[in-house]
């Protein structure tokens, strides 16, 4: 048997695994071979079924005969695990690829857009949610739009732990997707904290850039409680988290048409435009660009963080279905439900 | 009386405290405006009187007549406190900064170093120091030496808060100045942690530009608790900080030279050096360039965070006289004389 000391084998066994766990369906090896050459990742069927024999061996996965292989729960646990070597990728190679992939129809209201995924405790939920839903309705969220998930279900690829609950949160590179698919290039330059003062931007306090970092900067504002998107809320004077865009000069009117569309469907989430070719709170711009910064997604997650709840957050996670998705006005009954 | 809502005068108190703090001695707003106007603040004699008047009533300061201003307890918290706005600056400025500023003479072993700072509650010390002392047996962390300062005593401009215990350690940036002034202009390019396996580095795990950040990346792994420094220091096998350095591959062998005094100084955290243009654990370095790994001096209190310990560093923090530091060997005797 393979010795699991090798890291090359980690990383083939985590690639295989990923790919059962985003198959809405049980797939054979040759399958699972096609996609993963998609990813750059060269394997034979035949390594393929080797792999997965071994995986079958540890419970990861389960033989469902001529109809593939099926992930198990404890295989997706497995997938969580620290064990499981991640591969390092850049946040902005991230941002590209799941812009690309979405496919979100602005006029039909449908297709899928991207989704964060934080995870807490059950017992916090009912006593916080309030605190979200304020963070939305003072347009400090991406969006009108979110979605809860109970213990031991899945949202996208990922299975909410016992005891847990699993909150979805419209990830703000959704709308690089849709300004893409209406032939605007967004290009997200970083993630940053923003001082908020009576409601408008002041500056940046803090700024990590996305082609320079492999950890959204935005989880990393959060786990070092380093936000005050609660004294936001309540004053209008606080600390957000807000991603700095840039279009090209020329796109900027279709841009902004696009905005007031994007809005109607809930997925509004722009806080300022720039002016073309000039700096937006003092970070300056090429020549034929102009600033946007957008709320970051995490903004209503990163209350919880400040009341000391422990939460896990995991941006970017997945692509997941417009219409599944709930208004934040809808969510108190949501969590009665739950709970 | 100004109001405190506005930022810029926010910032520029903030500035006239931190060079108070900065400076051993009591001194006048003269002086201050000298010191202020080096670091691009161009404030009045005038202006500046007018602030300490503000500062004094607040009891930050306390007014000693001709000689000058001299910061009091109470200001050295305002500016630890998060009132206090930060100016947004990138790591790379920082480290180029410090690494100009220090002074440390690597043949008369005397002169200053950069000096990290992290601070905990006074209770954990005698637990965890074991720990902290094994990852320098075991040659991870930055150099030999350390100090440590009590409760209320002062380690730079840092003042240890009541009930708490600071440890500063040596800063790897320290090795950027002494290149420097052997002539190697070495480059900071980003702040990591990398994959150990049997004691040696195997791939890097999470990456963060320090052009691209405001925050340190190693502050950040281990606010995380992304590190696992325990289990490298236990076994050979763990994740633990590292810095990426680029020197010009011409003067790799002064640097080799170079690394054995540094050493012998007990300053020693080369990890590994690349081989010119060639890639160093597959991270390419532009033609003309040699990469090396330095181990992250926060590595020995990163295991606290690993502990479950509540600690919060500040990387870079200020310059430290190399003959106050005292050998890791030693660090048992200064801790039971501390408690």
């Amino acid at each position: 048997m393979k010795s699991f000391r090798d890291i090359k084998i980690k990383r083939q066994l985590q690639a295989i695994l990923h790919v059962l766990a985003n198959s809405e369906e049980s797939i054979g090896s040759e399958r699972i071979s096609e996609i993963l050459r998609l990813s750059g990742i060269e394997l034979t069927d035949r390594a393929i079924r080797d792999y997965l024999i071994l995986t079958d061996s540890m419970g990861w996965t389960e033989n469902l005969g001529r109809k593939g292989r099926r992930i198990t729960n404890r295989g997706r646990e497995e997938l969580e695990t620290e064990l499981v070597v991640d591969k390092v990728g850049f946040v902005s190679s991230k941002v590209e690829d799941l812009a690309f992939r979405m496919d979100f129809d602005l006029s039909k209201k449908q297709g899928k857009i991207i989704l964060n995924i934080s995870y807490l405790k059950k017992e916090y939920l009912s006593k916080y949610i309030n605190k979200i839903y304020q963070v939305y309705e003072k347009n400090l969220g991406m969006g009108k739009l979110l979605t809860i998930a109970d213990e031991e279900q899945t949202l996208g690829s990922f299975r909410v732990p016992k005891n847990h609950v699993a909150i979805g949160t419209i990830c703000s590179v959704s709308l690089n997707g849709i300004f893409l698919r209406h032939g605007i290039p967004m290009t997200s330059r970083f993630g940053s904290l923003v001082e908020l003062e009576q409601g408008e931007p002041k500056r940046f306090t803090q700024i990590i850039s996305y082609d320079g970092t492999t950890i959204d900067p935005l989880e990393i504002f959060i786990r070092g409680r380093m936000t005050n998107v609660g004294s936001a809320t309540k004053t209008g004077n606080g600390v957000i988290g807000v991603s700095f865009r840039e279009i090209p000069s020329v796109s900027l009117n279709k841009a902004k048409e696009l905005a007031k569309e994007v809005e109607k469907c809930l997925l509004g989430g722009i806080l300022a435009f720039g002016t073309p070719n000039q700096p937006l709170l003092d970070m300056s711009v090429p020549y034929g660009r102009t600033g946007i910064l957008v709320l970051a997604g995490l903004n209503p997650i990163a209350v919880l963080a400040e009341n000391g709840v422990e939460v896990v957050s995991k941006a970017m996670n997945c692509l997941f279905d417009y219409n599944s998705l709930i208004q934040y006005t809808e969510i108190e009954k949501l969590v009665k439900k739950i709970i």
